[in-house]
């Protein structure tokens, strides 16, 4: 089995309300590499959140006094802290002046996964997609229309506890399930599986980053090769560890 | 950019003291598939458990009074938890039956990454590589020998707080760095990345794990096309967070 991972270049920058599959499935072409029925279509969600237009103007933003204190002591934009926490259901940790929380979807990660780099315009930070799931179901949806039957996983950069280093995840897919359940199933040896799931859209979301990169401009990247059983009724709900189970909250 | 992940097939089981780079270098060539100067080839731990004789024969091991309490509250084989115990530096976590354990290596992971199902034997585990990144030299000079300049990952299918489902992650690496820094590098808009380093080996530790399935005998994969700077001196220490500074252990 080989698998092909290539990104899609030349994209313009994306505004809101852009046509995204629409500018992919262009794009994709016209490198020479048109998408086919098969593909996993994974996607920097930074490009999602500006087709959504999921930004935020700081200057409409008054923070709290918690914020003010908390960005006081780090040096930090009170009007971004502020974002940071409403983008939140909870501050799980706070290292140094990184605040890890869990956002109103459930994911954990480091500052709600609000982007101040990415906005391209001063005063303005990017927030995460509202339903990335929505988000990739109706990019999938496009897609159909514009021809082709893909998968799509949206994707960030998260980091981790334990580890350094960041590594690209998934937080939103369509069609097809986002973990694959080895459990019933047995090993070369004849041993019954008892618990091993693999969280597959983790790690098409990882294959996808080596091609991306993050200071060149390749937003989007495509897996070729990978086998996946379509599901439309897929979403990333499964993954999220239900916080009663997690001893890490 | 393209990368080609495939994995390497046709291994046989892999036994002690076998020349691992050999078989795979032999293996990959007879599928069609030789290896190329600029591969990353990553290897399972497992199969280099199996060729060191990182194995615990079960009858060898008089377990502690706390692993005997411990394995007969959860219906566990009590010399089995006490390997885990000996190959831990301190218990994390306890979900259930499964103990989350900080390994010698610095390793947070279930069981220490003791592995009941593989080793091929009842009455015996596989433990992970003493040293895994000097196996992973071992394996690069190996296949230096053989006339290929390959960076060697050698991974394991580790969980993780929050997410469900594991992921394959890497546990040595030779030949490459194992962070890639953005630090310092500018954004399309001319910001400044602060903080961004990828954990780019367990990114293609992530990718191989896509071909390589578990229920499959498919214990390498080859990455092709990702670029690395070759440097012998890497190790994966700069991706072992020092406990001092982790807030999840």
């Amino acid at each position: 089995m080989m698998i092909q991972v290539f990104g899609v270049t030349g994209l313009p920058e994306i505004g809101v309300d852009n046509d995204l599959a629409e500018m992919i499935h262009t794009a994709a072409g016209e490198q020479g590499n048109p998408l086919a029925d098969g593909d996993v279509v994974v996607v920097t969600s930074k490009i999602v959140s500006k087709a959504e237009g999921c930004s935020v103007e700081l200057d409409d933003i008054a923070p709290s006094a918690f914020a003010l204190s908390w960005a006081e002591r780090w040096e930090k934009d009170a009007r971004v802290v502020e974002v940071v926490l409403r983008e939140s259901k909870r501050v799980i940790r706070q290292i140094g002046p990184v605040l890890i929380t869990e956002t109103h979807h459930g994911f954990c990660c480091a500052n709600s996964g609000v982007d101040q780099s990415s906005s391209g315009a001063a005063g303005r930070v990017l927030v995460l997609p509202k339903d990335p799931d929505a988000s990739a179901r109706q990019l999938r949806r496009r897609f159909a229309e514009l021809g082709v039957d893909v998968a799509v996983v949206i994707s960030d950069t998260f980091g981790r506890p334990w580890r350094e280093g960041q590594t690209d995840v998934a937080i939103g897919v369509a069609g097809m399930q986002p973990l694959y359940s080895y459990i019933g199933q047995h090993d070369p040896h004849g041993h019954e599986f008892a618990v091993q799931e693999l969280c597959v859209v983790d790690e098409l979301a990882a294959a996808a980053e080596l091609v991306k990169g993050n200071t060149s401009r390749v937003p989007v990247a495509v897996v070729r090769g990978h086998y996946w059983e379509a599901d439309d009724e897929a979403t990333m709900a499964p993954v999220l560890r239900d916080s009663e189970k997690d001893l890490f909250r």
